[in-house]
């Protein structure tokens, strides 16, 4: 994990940190002596190191002269469907990926599966907009989609999907299902043909017709905003 | 303007193009190819230029062969304040400032006002996020908030900030007003004070609280997609 902010995040929700290195300057600047005395204070073990290693390791142009190693979370393997999930649809921008999760994390979605075409969801720029997010979720994984939108479809979970084309999000109703799957697509492509024919609700953000479509992470926003007020029958 | 898909959208919009420069390899992609059949058809220049040079034109580490030349748009001069408008308050991520461009085109807003210490609109990274965007609004400036502000005041029209403290977006009542500027702030320290004892609503987006705080951009959707759904005075 690289920067003062996702670490912060991380020493705040818990989350395990092995090591951290730090350069000299950024010791010694307020932010970096803040976050130092958090480090102490959990026992974390960490050292001044050489801008030149900071920078070799870095995935970043332009570093913040401090890195931790945290182990990738250990998730729930998948059995029965989630009431509330995310499937992302070879969504392959970093940013984009990093930010979803974000975005996840903060409506209270514990469930995130993502098509093996997706950008690596460990790659440190989609660490680094995630903000901490990947070790909030329960389940985040890759897994088959043919399993899991059967699985969802007998249990009454409805799968949503984004798509110019469907229905305005903001008539959604989804009183007669137990749940949903949000399925976000490619940048470029949208969602892919295959999965298409699991979606049950194709949904839209209703706008003007001036410019093509909005960002994935944006509309995933909006849609997720307005899927956690929805009512189902569980609530 | 640079890449396929930014170039695309800037020719369905009748944006002004004066030249462009294509690789070999791009020129002969069929992406490429059906590009440069709606660029002929529009009469703009174009040429077969070395990859060197467009690597070197690029703001891009990795380019797609395409290069647009496009005057930055002349703006109407802020007179009166209009009735939905935007106020980036230090936006400092280029990636940021385009996506929140890209989705108020989205949704209809025409004047988007700056602080002096946002990322310059212009940017190539800013346009290539807003994908057209710069193309659409009427109003696209830095302005002074004092004088925005007093402005939007005087003429009942809310303006409504951004932070964590605020009331729940989904019970915001403008019923009231005649229509409202939407402020959002810096990535890591929000709303500056000046510009905060200006606002008039403070709202947030309810979450869960597993996590510090969403994106700018996609904050910034959630919140235009509510805005521009509740009634005003005008409606």
């Amino acid at each position: 994990m690289e920067g003062h902010r996702l670490i912060d995040q991380a020493l705040s929700t818990n989350t395990e940190i092995e090591e951290v290195w730090i350069t000299n300057k950024s010791n010694k600047s307020s932010i970096g002596e803040k976050l130092l005395h958090k480090i102490d204070n959990k026992n974390i073990p960490w050292s001044i190191t050489p801008d030149k290693i900071i920078r070799q390791i870095s995935d970043s142009l332009n570093d913040q002269g401090i890195i931790a190693l945290s182990p990738i979370p250990i998730y729930k393997k998948y059995n029965k469907p989630p009431l509330q999930s995310i499937y992302l649809d070879g969504v392959s921008d970093p940013g984009n990926m990093g930010t979803i999760l974000r975005t996840a994390a903060w409506f209270g979605i514990k469930s995130v599966f993502c098509s093996s075409d997706c950008v690596d969801p460990f790659n440190s720029k989609v660490v680094r907009s995630a903000m901490g997010a990947h070790y909030y979720f329960s389940h985040f994984d890759s897994v088959l989609y043919e399993k899991l939108f059967s699985d969802l479809s007998k249990n009454t979970i409805k799968i949503v999907g984004s798509d110019i084309s469907g229905q305005s999000i903001d008539t959604l109703d989804l009183s007669d299902s137990l749940g949903w799957c949000l399925v976000l697509g490619n940048e470029s492509h949208g969602i892919s043909l295959p999965v298409r024919n699991f979606i049950t609700n194709m949904v839209t953000i209703p706008g003007t017709e001036n410019i093509e479509s909005l960002n994935v992470s944006v509309a995933g926003g909006i849609l997720l905003h307005a899927l956690t007020s929805l009512k189902v029958v569980t609530n």
